[in-house]
């Protein structure tokens, strides 16, 4: 897959052709610009040792060589010969005395993918051991050390033992067979369906790796909003061809399943899944499916939500649904993904309770290989949301997480909005389940409820642009969202760190500047957007940009009014038990924080009270100063971004700076007309002024309702 | 836009991140690797000498200083001093000397876009000067320059003269509003309208770069099935930021417009060209455009064809509708290329007469400012059409040719075909106007008829495919597009081996196998998929593989059965006096060849003839064993250009060597594909064997016939 075409000196790169465009994402490995760390690393690292030709160690190796080779500025030769500075990278049953050195019980708890990286004396030498169990954590220790490279960290005296807290780490695609994307902001899928099988993309590889390189061991190439000829032979052979690149990198495929592919593609009367015609299609699909793809991962799938067909279609349940396809699963180790999101056309429950009401009733009743995918709230990806009640709700049910990085109601691929910090807000939220109080990332890694299975998955972000991810600081969110998978622990500021030295540079004025910019993003997002708990407020369709107003969706709970419920009264969604009870779903501590609007935390204030305006909020302000003080805020936060980031010009290459400084231009004009656009319509029954001293709407209500976007990207 | 990073000495480049993804097309500028050309080049070129800092000098500067400094391995000075080895850019208001070294009537002659290139004494020094009456002179004389330095030219007494002998040399991109392509095989639209104007794109810069490195000075945006929106203000602004990025580089910008934009977003009750509303609407619409771009080029409109309204709706004719816009375009110096590509719904006359009976009884009634785009041949950019027989017939009126680079009837970006050939074939073509002869080139340049507006278009293959064109050999054709338009004598032989030596190497053992390749490609093309004069015997709307048995379509003239009609007694279009007499639109010489079967050129006899399946051809052979020839001598020929193709492994690099590699395997497949779908179907009416010795099809007529592609590119 790579090839070395010997030192190259001398040659002038233009910045803008070879440099950084991007492609390369945090696995850059340029030579380490610190001339004594530069000189250090050469002595501490000379050679790479290779016992064992087997794919997966195939990998590891050529990417050891590619990035030490990058790093170092010469070459570092694969060779047998154990020397000084040399990494050795095996298996016990390829180095025996790793068993010895590292003791059965440590390396019986790396299970498959976890590995340890320890600085040894061997035949008198100085080496460096990556090992693992199996080949998939030789392969994650090879890339987690070069983290340590990339990112100037001493490799002195290396005892790290790294094991992943979740086994199922994923990218959702929600890619079309016509090669677009489903909220989509960085071009087409990548996956190039016409011209594959033939055509192998090196963009297939290098896809890959990135996964590989922050744990990510599974992707689901399609939309969950699905298409059922993906499952039809001449497809299948694409897919195959896509799963045999990324094999080596432990990365297995997954695919959406349509629930009438029965009726479309097999010819059948129904898809009801007590049917035994139905039930045997799905086993010989199935069966089709592991002849072409022998390690394939299993399926997501979407049912009965938004137009999707499932088997309440045939009055079965999710239950019904899920366990039939995973009985055709079991036999090849594969799994279904079944989501919860799903919410009904007729039904007129707050949309907030459908999924709690749809599937906690169903615990226990799903088969061990299934998992129930939930969104992190329970709304749709909101800047802000409460966490899901689901999660504790179905302790005898794995619930996997579904985060989205695409950013669909974020700002799309325009904004710098850095997402770690809402993924561990959800994770550190409190449950209170069994009254002793568990959080969710301990659901989510079956820690709280002894589940073996347990998964978390990110809606990509990624499309054909050269930079993979349309803002250059969204690939951070796809860097994110596999470090946490791997360890739901680590802090959003560690995670930025280590994604800023490895992307940008290691300058310490940049990475703290820029750190400090990726910490606050995501809330300064929230504030020009949603604050105090808004959510849904947004275009209708393509969901760009305000429109506080829209009442004309096909549906109530499309509407934004539906959400804010403003009126001369006040604002917000009264979920108590006035209200739609929705806080009912929560365990009772949560629910009583919650339900009481002086305890309630303000940040979701307005998901469940409908606030008078001039309620006194703790800083003494009124709702509606403090809505005006948020939006306002949020603005001339993203003015703060866009000073801080014009101070790094001459920190990194032109290129990126140029690309990320337009970037915040449009970022500051559309959080201005957020903020415009929204302060003017609920002023409209706050009947209260904009507090003096800000600058003033310089557009009128009626020209933000007027703009229209028919070809925003949806 | 360009930054020097300084010299990077000792980097490892991995060929996948950093080397030869296509994305730098032609403009590589890797230092030169032939040591004593190197060691030459570093002598004779020391300096660049910049007296100015207008615009489109610094455009050239910039360039000059990044391929020079990139060719030659070390940073090139901008300088005033001028010493040995300066290359001095310049005006003639700027170097005064320039008038008495050349000539008034020579820098006359240069116009605004021509230039010279020689080896001058100056104070003393031998430098090199380019020159040219305008800044956009100079600019192509510096991508010249550099291009005799990639090709490994002799650069000791330059005199050289070059001036463009075709005014507005085009490409049409037929990129939609929702960033789809029609008829884009390479990705997504290059243009990113939801960011724009906010976020100038690198890739802009890169694609006028590469534009103006081929004397291309003008871009239509926006595709011939328009959309009215594109003429609204907000998109305005966005084709503004795109025209800012082009001036620089003398490349104008151009619009479709929708000849119902006064209805749709003009709110009129009409679109009657005749109408003095509608004639205000354009004039005030047009006059809006200006004041956004002021160098904005004019129009390109498809009109009353495939369902597109024009002024037929209202009685009115096309120069009805043409001079309507020029009349708004004129005061401005605006341009319409009026696009012949008519047929009617309703006529039942034969599709290949109706752009003729159309347009020529309107020649000589459009105004001065209106092309007739016309595109190479009558129907629709088969793999080999006859001129087109308007070229010759409307000598009032200039017409401008329209080639389509992306493989819409080709390939896709998988078949490897330079089109070079297929260009040249058609402006070679004797029309026999004039009773004297004259070519179709010379109908294009104006010099036939004496028009000083002249015009050549391609439509574009251009995505957002890192490699900007999906297969890597699709850049040769946008290469030669402008390559010929600028001077439409140029040998095919000879663009292909610039643009070999600038794209991959300058080694003796590429560059003439590669070139043997590229020149016999289409031509091998021609054999497997259409020979003899087939046409138009694809599949169905997304045009993908062979479909000659199709007759579903809901227009005739959509069909494969129109266009060969084989029956039992033969093969072929009968279009002599005798069939639907469309011969009688040639000049009486083209068309007494043509009309008889014996001087017929053989390549395209079945354009013209319904020829028997016992007809003898030249060689002797039958029709029927001809075609099998030829479909087996195109597959044949496939093979040979992959066992060429595998002897250049070591010469380049192995990303693009695999990439081609694999894209090859799949045109051999489907030229398989193609020959035994096409050889099965006409053998149910020639009811004669393949003869012996031909591998036998090794799947059934009805297989091929079961295909389906519902998601295939369109």
């Amino acid at each position: 897959m790579k090839k070395w075409t010997g030192i190259i000196i001398g040659i002038f790169l233009s910045v803008s052709v070879l440099g950084e465009n991007g492609y390369r994402l945090w696995l850059r490995y340029n030579t380490i610009d610190n001339a004594a760390l530069l000189q250090q690393y050469r002595q501490q690292l000379t050679s790479i040792s290779c016992p064992s030709d087997n794919g997966r160690l195939i990998a590891a190796h050529e990417e050891l060589q590619t990035g030490l080779s990058g790093l170092l500025g010469k070459k570092v030769p694969l060779q047998m010969a154990v020397i000084n500075g040399t990494i050795m990278m095996g298996l016990p049953s390829h180095l025996p005395f790793i068993r010895t050195l590292v003791g059965e019980s440590t390396l019986a708890g790396l299970g498959n993918e976890g590995f340890i990286i320890r600085t040894i004396r061997r035949d008198g030498k100085n080496v460096i051991l990556i090992a693992g169990n199996k080949e998939a954590g030789v392969l994650y220790g090879a890339f987690h050390f070069l983290r340590l490279l990339q990112t100037h960290q001493p490799i002195q005296q290396l005892n790290i033992i790294s094991t992943p807290k979740i086994q199922l780490r994923l990218l959702n695609h929600w890619d079309n067979l016509n090669r677009t994307v489903e909220r989509g902001y960085a071009g087409n899928s990548i996956w190039d369906w016409q011209r594959l099988p033939g055509y192998i993309d090196q963009r297939y590889i290098d896809y890959a790796r990135a996964n590989a390189s922050i744990g990510i061991n599974g992707t689901v190439l399609t939309n969950v909003n699905a298409n059922a000829m993906i499952l039809t032979e001449s497809w299948l052979q694409k897919v195959a061809a896509l799963a045999s690149v990324f094999r080596k990198y432990n990365i297995k495929v997954y695919l959406t399943a349509r629930f009438s592919a029965p009726v479309e593609i097999g010819k059948l009367k129904t898809a009801d899944p007590l049917d035994p015609e139905v039930q045997r299609w799905w086993k010989e699909k199935t069966n089709e499916i592991y002849r072409h793809i022998p390690d394939f991962g299993g399926f997501l799938v979407k049912a009965n939500s938004e137009g999707q067909p499932g088997p309440q279609n045939y009055q079965r349940n999710h239950a019904d649904g899920a366990n039939m396809l995973a009985d055709a699963l079991a036999p090849h180790g594969g799994i279904v993904m079944w989501r919860a999101f799903v919410y009904s056309n007729e039904s007129p429950e707050d949309r907030f309770k459908q999924a709690y009401n749809e599937f906690k009733p169903l615990d226990g009743q799903f088969r061990k290989n299934v998992l129930i995918q939930v969104k992190n709230g329970p709304i749709d990806f909101q800047p802000r949301e409460p966490f899901h009640p689901l999660f504790g709700a179905m302790p005898k049910t794995p619930l996997m997480m579904e985060y989205q990085l695409t950013q669909e109601y974020m700002g799309f691929a325009t904004h710098l909005v850095y997402l770690a910090p809402l993924f561990t807000e959800v994770l550190n939220a409190d449950t209170h389940s069994k009254g002793s109080g568990y959080t969710v990332a301990e659901i989510i890694d079956g820690s709280a409820d002894g589940h073996s299975l347990s998964g978390m998955a990110g809606v990509s972000n990624i499309g054909s642009d050269i930079n993979w991810t349309g803002h250059p600081f969204g690939q951070s969110n796809w860097y994110s969202l596999g470090r946490l998978a791997w360890e739901p622990s680590l802090a959003p500021a560690q995670v930025a760190n280590e994604w800023i030295r490895q992307t940008f540079t290691n300058k310490k004025a940049f990475v703290d500047t820029v750190q400090q910019i990726m910490l606050a993003s995501r809330e300064i997002m929230v504030n020009y957007m949603t604050p105090l708990g808004l959510h849904h407020i947004m275009g209708y369709g393509h969901h760009y940009g305000p429109a506080p107003w829209y009442d004309k969706a096909p549906r109530a709970d499309w509407n934004p009014v539906y959400f804010h419920k403003a009126d001369s009264a006040g604002l917000g969604f009264n979920r108590t038990a006035t209200g739609s009870n929705a806080l009912a779903q929560y365990q009772p501590a949560v629910r009583q924080q919650y339900e009481n609007i002086n305890t309630c935390p303000e940040d979701l204030l307005l998901w469940f009270h409908h606030v008078p305006w001039d309620h006194k909020m703790r800083s003494g302000k009124t709702l509606w100063e403090t809505l005006c003080d948020k939006y306002y805020s949020g603005v001339d936060s993203v003015r703060w971004m866009q000073r801080s980031w014009d101070r790094m010009k001459d920190l990194i290459d032109a290129e990126r700076f140029n690309e990320v400084k337009q970037l915040l231009a449009i970022q500051e004009q559309e959080a201005v007309w957020w903020r415009n656009a929204c302060l003017l319509y609920f002023q409209t029954f706050s009947r209260r002024p904009i507090p003096a001293g800000y600058e003033k709407p310089d557009k009128t209500l009626d020209y933000y309702k007027a703009l229209s976007f028919p070809y925003a990207p949806h």
